[in-house]
């Protein structure tokens, strides 16, 4: 039985099978090592995936994934009066939400390696347009979120992460370092372009390389093909696939 | 416990999950729906993979897989007499080969959808050249596998999923009807361009639609978010999710 990583989120989880996609980037680098799973949910907020936890990470699994992305908050930190008020979660609400998953998670497998990833940064003028395409003048002038409101819920993510000693990625931090960031990393001011992607990829192979899930250093599953004996390939099968 | 579909073949298979692969596409297609399991090992020939069957489809499974791509032969389709030749499989060995993944798939479990893949057309020019590459000047004149050669390898696997009565998809025949295909759709004469992998998702897609696993008509996991009612999100968990 291969490793199970488990990438739990909203639509920045669910499209990161897309072409560049952070999902797909990590089964390429962790393949013949670890099976990764996409639990994304478009439009879910921290709130609605409390509904989720019990059937994607059963308490009675035996084999309960070894690593989860805990991916929330870009929906909740959806400000009130908008189109989006639907999903907006109040910040106390977001946190206690997060702490519910993440003492959910440790009750499923103590030693689950927990990632709480923040939101991402906001490009408020794109997030604007954006909004105008589907509401035409009927659009409001005012944006659905902004980039300080979702800091905020950003901190308080990191905030529970430390809580519970779990790892965290600044999403909305680290993407701000670099110049430019409003178009280079997003591709409609809230999600990712490829190379927004990369930034979460990268630091999600980071939070797991300093743990114990280094890919070069996990074993493959079976013999690497230089390594079978063309006259005798039972040999290396039956010296290695002991499973 | 949601339907999985595994991706069993060698280096053309493990590749998938790199931007534009095959796998990480239909990860994305099926995204909520079905897990995409990547069995693939760069190198390996059906020979070989015999040695994994009993592994990666146990036979005492409860949840055996519901569809299985099967995409051996670019190996096993290795002259004999150049670098190559440990990995060459006699055209008789390698069709008997994949009758015994076919049988044993199909014990495995009976209603298992399986999809023989044949192994793509091979750009002569371009695998010489890259052969050059890593042996220089003791690089072989010759080209480590032929078109023609590969292409009776493609037809042996045809025939094989003809006399089970199993999908297959006729790559090498597909991809040629497609002028530049050389170029195009092979990286380096054998492993596939973006634009190739586009071709093995668009006819894998074909087939497991053709049959009962049309990603639009299979049902999503849990509700869209747009379902759920925000006074009461509750309701449509519990009316939907009685799993």
């Amino acid at each position: 039985m291969r490793p199970q990583f488990v990438l739990f989120g909203d639509s920045i989880t669910e499209l990161s099978f897309k072409s560049g996609g952070w999902g797909a980037s990590l089964t390429d680098t962790y393949s013949r090592k670890a099976d990764i799973l996409v639990r994304g949910y478009d439009g879910y907020t921290s709130r609605w995936a409390l509904f989720l936890l019990h059937h994607i990470f059963p308490l009675t699994s035996s084999t309960p994934p070894v690593a989860t992305t805990v991916f929330f908050g870009a929906n909740d930190a959806a400000l009130t009066g908008r189109y989006s008020e639907r999903q907006h979660v109040p910040l106390d609400e977001y946190k206690e939400n997060l702490r519910k998953i993440v003492r959910h998670l440790k009750e499923c497998s103590p030693t689950m390696l927990i990632v709480l990833i923040t939101p991402p940064p906001i490009d408020e003028e794109w997030q604007q347009q954006y909004a105008a395409s589907p509401h035409g003048e009927k659009a409001m002038k005012l944006p659905e979120r902004t980039n300080e409101v979702t800091g905020i819920y950003a901190n308080g993510c990191v905030e529970v992460a430390k809580e519970f000693g779990v790892s965290s990625v600044n999403l909305w931090s680290k993407m701000q370092e670099i110049q430019g960031w409003q178009k280079k990393f997003l591709s409609d001011g809230l999600h990712l372009t490829p190379e927004g992607n990369r930034v979460v990829y990268e630091e999600v192979v980071k939070v797991l390389s300093g743990a114990w899930l280094s890919a070069p250093e996990m074993p493959a599953d079976f013999p690497h093909h230089l390594e079978i004996d063309p006259e005798n390939p039972a040999k290396v099968f039956q010296e290695r696939c002991l499973l």
